[in-house]
C-alpha cells in the first residue's frame, strides 16, 4: 500500500464566499497543491461561515465561530493545521496573528501586517521568539523575473543604485459616477479599505504603497530610511489619503519617489518600478509580470522574460511554463506560498509540495518569501508617510516612528 | 454531519512527471477545485508511472499500466472517473480517446484531436452517438476578453468581417545554437512535435496553426472554407513544416491570412489575431490575454480589459479578479475546463464546481468550450494546408480533404 | 565679395496649393536647404497655378501653363532647373517624366513610377541611356535605422532571410460614415487614388503595397520573384482593390507575405516589416521610424535607435538630431532627396548641400536613394499582383508581366 | 511683374556650424519657409563665423564679429532683420536678448531665458515695455495633440486636475564609459550644460526640468506655486545636479511631481506628462509626439492622434500631414515659430508665412507660443528648486525667489 508524503494542512480566518483576497489565497495554494484547507473561521456571519466551509469541504467540526476557539482547538489536535491564513481587514490582523502564534501555529497573513508600528514589531518579535514561520503576502516579489532583477542588482549588473521611481496608481476610488473598476466597488473589501477604522491610518500608502515599498526593498536591496510625503484625500467623502507623492532616501544613498493613487482614472493596477543604477537600469510593470526591461550603460534596451535560459537559476526555479505563456496574480501568490510552504514543511516534517512536478527542489526556494521583519518595516513606512504629511512633508525617519 | 456536494473525479493518460502539458491540465483543474485526480496511466515507463501516481496521491490500484485496462476498470467502478484527460502525443489521441468513449467515459483531449481527418470525424461521431461530452483544449478561447470579442462581433459591433490577420510565431525551433526558448528544448514534448510519426503531417500548422484557426472561428463566427498554403521546413533537420504562410477564404466572404512559425527568432508564444470589419476592428495578443484593442469606425483606438463593467455578462462570468490583476495560461485552461466540468456535472449529477466562490452559476458557462466538432474541423484545416502546399499553394477546400 | 556655392534649382509639376504630396516634397527639400524652387507648372487651373507660384516666390515667367512648355523653356535657359519634381496623379507620370528626360533634365518622381510595366521600363531605359539621375520617392528607405537594418542583413547579422511579414494597412477608405482619417477624404489626392483611370490598375497594392515591396527589397536585399495574390475591392463603390493578401517568393528562397489595406479601420499609416533570419530577426514600424527591434538568436529582444553610436556609419550619416528627438515623414523624404541632390550636384557641378551643417560629406550619401530601376520593378510587382488575383491567386512571376 | 509678399528676415546669434540647437532653429524656420536668414554672429571664432555665414549664404557684410555691432547695424538698416534668434549658452542669453530688445528688434531665444530671476524679469519687463515680441523655444507645446490636450483640460473634459506626474529623464550624462547618447558627448552643447558658469545654477532642472514645468503649465493651465526638491549631482565630476525629484503644489490645488535626470541609463529624451483629473486622465510622451492617451471616467483608455477630425480646430491648425505620418522635433519647433512669425508679421507688416500652403490662416495661430512671461516663470522654477534642495527639501514658493 502507498504511503503518501504528508501534505500540509491549513486553516483560514476570513475569506467567506464573495471575499476577494481570501479566494486568491485559496486558489494560489491549490494551484500547486501545496496544502489542503481543513479548518476555518470564514465569517462572523454564522450562515456564511457554514456555507463557505461546505463549499471548501471543511469538516463542520473544524468550522469555528471565532478565531480564538479555532486557534485553541487546532493547537490541541494531532492533525491540527500546520499554518493559519489570515485574510481579514487590516485592523484585525494583529490580534488574530498574535493568537495563532501564541498557540504555536505558523501564520500567513495578508498585508499590511498591522495598523500600528508597535503591533507589527510585537508580531515580528513573537514569531522570532517562538521560532515560527510567517509569510506576509507581498506577491509581486514572487515573479521569476522580479527575482532575476533582484539578483542582477545584487550581483552589480547595474552598479550602485541612484534613483528609483516606484508607482502604484489605481482608479477604482475615483469618486464620481461609474468607472473602470466599478465592477468591484460594491464588494466589502473595497469599502473597508476606505475606512480608517478597518484600514488603518492611510488609504493609498497603506493599501498599495506598502506593496511598492516592499518591492523596492526586495529588488534593490536598499531600505527606505526617511520620507517626505504629500498625502491627499481627494473627493468629498475621503476620510484617508487616496493619493500620495513621496520622496524618500534609501540606504546606500539613492533617491526614491513613490506615487500611489486610488483616484488615478485610467489605471487598473499599475504597479511599476524603475531603478536607475550607475551602469544600467531596469523597469518592471506588474500588469505584464513576466517581463523586465534592462538597459546596460552604452547598450540597447532589452526585454527579458521569465523562462529564458539566461535567467539566474534561483529566479528560473519559480517559473512553471515557457516564455510567452503568461503567469499572473495567482502564480505570484503561489510562488511566495511555495517558498513559505517549503519552510513550514522543513519545520514540521512534511514533504509533499507540488507533486514534485514542474517545480524545483524545495531547498532552492525555501527562504525566499516576504518575512514578518520586512512586513514590520512596511508598517513603519506607512506611519512615517502619514507623520511626514501631517508635518507638511518634513523628513521623517522610519526608525523614529 | 456534512453532506458535501459530490466533486467530479478524473483520470489522466500521459502527463508523467516532467511532462509539460499534462501538468498544465492538472494545475488548471486544481486552481478552481473543479475535479480530483483519482486514476491515471501517466507513462509507459512503469517507474515513472508509479512515481507520478504517488506525487498526485492517486491510489496505487488506480495507477494503470495501459490505457485499455484503465478504461475498462474505471468503467466498472461505482466511483469510476467522470472524465479522462488525454495528454499524450498527437498520434495516440485517436485510439485512446476512442477507447474511453467506447467505455462511456467523457473525455478532455489535448489538441489537435487526431492526425487524420477520418480519425477526427470518427471521434466526433462517436461522442455524439453516445451523448458523451468532449473538450478539446484550445485554451485561448477561455479568456474573458476573447469571449467579449466574440460577443462584439456576433452582435454586429464591427459589422461584416472583411479581413483577418492571424499569426502564431514561436522561436523555439530556430535550429542553430542556443536560443531564447532553449530552456525547454530538451523536453520530450518538443522532440515529438518535430517528428511526423508522433506529431502528424504538419509541424507548425498542426501544433500552433490549429490554435489560430480555432481562435479565428471562435471569435469571428466564420469558418475556414479553403486555403492556399505555403509550408516550409527550414533547417537541415526539419522533417515537417516549421513555418507556414496561408491565405484563406472564410465563410461570409472575408479573406484571412495565417502565419505560423516555430523558427521565428525573437518570438516567444506570440499568438495574435486582428479582425477588420466594415465598421470596426479588434486586436488580441495572447501574451497579454486580458486586453483587447478595439477601434470603431470614426473613433479612437481603445484598450478594453477583462473585469471592466462594460463587458458582455457572459464574458464577465469567466474572470476571477479585477482589471490589471493578470490571469494567464492556467486561467485560460481553467476557464474551458470550467465550462466542460459544468457540462459533465450536469450529465452525471454532480454539483460541486469551484466552491461556489468567485465563479458564476454553472449554467452561465456550461456550453462555452471547444467541442469535438470544432476540433475535427481543425484537423481538416491542417490537412488542407498540407495538401495545398504540396500542390504549390493551389486552393484546397476543407470539405474535400 | 562672397562667392556662394551654387545651390541646386528645381521646378515642380503638380503640387498646387492644397495638394498633399507636392507640399511634402517642397518642405523636405527646404528643410535641408537642398535646392530652391524656381519654376513650376502646379495646376491645370490657371488661377491656382499662378497663386501657387506667387506663394513660393517663383518668377511669373517661370510659372508654366503646361509641362511641355516648361521642359522646353527650362532646357533652354542658362539658369534652367537642375531637376524636375513630378507630383501629379500616377497615370500622368510617364509622359511628364519622359518629357523632362528627353530634354536632358534630371527627375524626381513620386511613386509609383508609372501605371504600366512598359511605361516604367521605358523610363528606366531612357534615364540610363541619357545618363540622367532619377529619384522615385519611396521615403521609408530614408530613415537612418532602416539603413542600419539593411546593413545588418547585408553583413549577415541575422543570417539567411527565411520569412518576411510586410504590411501596410490604412483605414481612410473604410467606406461608410465618418472615420479616423476622414479629415483628408475631401482632398483630391484621395479621390484620384480610388479611380483606376488616374491611379492605375490597383488601389491598395499600387498606392501603398509598392512602398512595402520597395522596403522589403531595400532592407533584405531580396527581390520579389513571384506572387500569389488575393485582391479585394470592399464596399459598394470600390472600383479597384482596397485590400490585398499576397504570398510571395523572394530571391534567395525566403517566403514573404504582404498585407495592404485601405479599409483597415483603426489603422493610420501602419507600414510594418518583420524579417526572420536564421540567426536573428528585426522589426520596423513606420509610425515610430527612429526605432528598430532586433533579436539575435539566443538573446533578448533589443530596441535600437537612430543616433546611437553603434549604428553603421552609413546609417548614422542620415540622422540629424540625437536619439529620442523624433524625425518623421519630412526627414525621411529629405534623406532620399539629400542623396539624390548629392548625385545631381556631382553631375551638374554644384556643391551647396545643406549648408554643410549637421550633414555628412555628400560622398557618403550620394548613391543611397530609390532609383528608377527599383521603381520599375515595383510597377511589375503591382501588375503581377493584379494578374495573379484575376487568376484566382495563381503564381505569377514578376519577370513575366 | 510679381509683387511677392514680403518674407520675414532674421539673424542668428550663436549656431556656428556643428552647433546642435542653432541648426534645429534654422531648419525649423526653413521647413515652413517662415523667414530668411540674412545676418548673423555665429561664433566668437572668426573663421567659424565666416564659414557659417558662407554656408547659409549670409552676405559677408552682415556676418558680425559681435552681437552688439550686429544689433546696432541691423537696427539702422532699412532691410534690417525682423527678429534675432539667440542660441548661445544660457549664461549669455540675458545680455544678448537685452541688447536686441533695446535696439527695438523682436527676439526668439532658446530656453532657459536667463540664469537669474532678476535677469529674466528684466527681459520680460523690457519686451512688454517696448511692445516687442519674444519667443522662448519650448517646442513641446507646439505639437497639435499637446494643444488638443490643453483644450481638453481647459474645457473641463477631465475635470479638476488632481495629480500631475511629469518626468524628463535622459541618459547622456551617465558618467562612465560609452553610453547610448555618447555620440553627442563630444559636442560643445553638452559640455557647457554641465558647467554652472555657462549653464546656470542647475543642470537637470535648468536644462530639461524647465521643459517639463513649461509643459505642465501649458497643458493644465495651472502654475507651479511651490516646490520641495531633492537635487543630486551623481558622479565624481558633477558640479551641478543631474537628477532631481521634486514635489510641487500647483495653483488650483493639484499635486505635481517632477523627475528630471541626465544620468538615467536607457532613456533617450523621455519627456512624459500624465495628468489625473477628477473625471479623466491624459498621458503624452515626447518621443511619440503625435499621440495622446486619454481615459474618461468609466471608459476605456483611448489613443488620440494628431490629424483626426475630432481634434479641437485650434490644435488641428498646427498639423501638416495625416495621422500616422510622424511629425517630430523640427515640426514642433516650426509650430511655435509659426505662431511667433505670425505675430511678428502682424506687427511689422509682412504677410508671407508658409506659402499659404498646408497651413491655416495666420490669425488662428498667432498668439499660441511660449512668451517671455512664461519663460521668466520657468527661471523662478529653477531657482526655487535649487533653493529648496539646499534647504533639505523645504517648501519654497516661486513668488519668493
Amino acid at each position: 500500500m502507498n504511503t503518501y508524503p504528508r501534505r500540509l494542512a491549513y486553516g483560514m480566518i476570513g475569506g467567506g464566499i464573495g471575499a476577494f483576497i481570501g479566494d486568491v489565497h485559496r486558489r494560489a495554494i491549490a494551484l500547486d497543491g501545496l496544502a489542503e484547507i481543513v479548518a476555518g473561521c470564514f465569517s462572523r456571519d454564522a450562515q456564511k461561515n457554514a456555507t463557505t466551509g461546505l463549499a471548501w469541504r471543511v469538516p463542520d467540526d473544524r468550522v469555528y465561530p471565532d478565531f480564538e476557539s479555532m486557534a485553541a482547538a487546532e493547537a490541541q489536535r494531532d492533525d491540527g493545521i500546520d499554518f493559519a491564513v489570515v485574510v481579514t481587514p487590516n485592523e484585525t490582523h494583529h490580534r488574530i496573528v498574535k493568537t495563532f502564534l501564541e498557540h504555536g501555529i505558523h501564520v500567513a497573513c495578508d498585508k499590511p501586517l498591522a495598523t500600528t508600528v508597535a503591533q507589527a514589531d510585537e508580531l515580528a518579535f513573537l514569531a522570532a521568539d517562538r521560532n515560527l514561520k510567517m509569510l506576509v503576502t507581498y506577491p509581486n516579489v514572487g515573479f521569476p523575473i522580479v527575482k532575476h532583477a533582484r539578483q542582477m542588482i545584487a550581483s552589480g549588473e547595474i552598479g550602485a543604485v541612484r534613483m528609483v521611481m516606484a508607482e502604484y496608481p489605481q482608479g477604482w476610488q475615483a469618486p464620481t459616477a461609474v468607472e473602470s473598476n466599478a465592477v468591484v466597488t460594491d464588494r466589502s473589501h473595497l469599502r473597508w479599505r476606505m475606512n480608517p477604522e478597518s484600514q488603518g491610518p492611510s488609504g493609498s500608502v497603506g493599501d498599495i504603497g506598502t506593496h511598492a515599498e516592499n518591492l523596492v526593498s526586495y529588488v534593490t536591496g536598499c531600505r527606505v530610511e526617511s520620507v517626505s510625503a504629500v498625502l491627499r484625500a481627494f473627493g468629498p467623502n475621503a476620510l484617508i489619503d487616496n493619493n500620495a507623492s513621496v520622496n524618500a532616501h534609501l540606504s546606500g544613498g539613492a533617491v526614491c519617489h513613490f506615487w500611489t493613487s486610488q483616484i488615478a482614472v485610467g489605471y487598473r493596477n499599475a504597479l511599476r518600478i524603475r531603478v536607475i543604477g550607475e551602469k544600467g537600469s531596469i523597469e518592471w510593470f506588474g500588469e505584464t509580470p513576466d517581463l523586465l526591461t534592462f538597459t546596460p550603460l552604452g547598450g540597447a534596451t532589452m526585454t527579458l522574460s521569465k523562462g529564458t535560459p539566461d535567467l539566474h537559476p534561483h529566479a528560473q526555479a519559480f517559473g512553471r511554463i515557457p516564455p510567452g505563456h503568461p503567469e499572473g496574480t495567482y502564480e505570484g501568490f503561489a510562488n511566495i506560498y511555495h517558498a513559505f510552504a517549503a519552510d513550514v514543511e522543513n519545520t514540521v516534517g512534511a514533504s509533499g509540495i507540488g507533486g514534485g512536478d514542474a517545480r524545483p527542489d524545495a531547498d532552492a526556494v525555501r527562504d525566499d518569501y516576504p518575512h514578518v521583519e520586512e512586513a514590520a518595516r512596511s508598517v513603519r513606512f506607512i506611519h512615517a508617510c502619514v507623520e511626514s504629511s501631517k508635518r507638511d512633508a518634513a523628513w521623517v525617519r522610519l526608525d523614529e516612528v
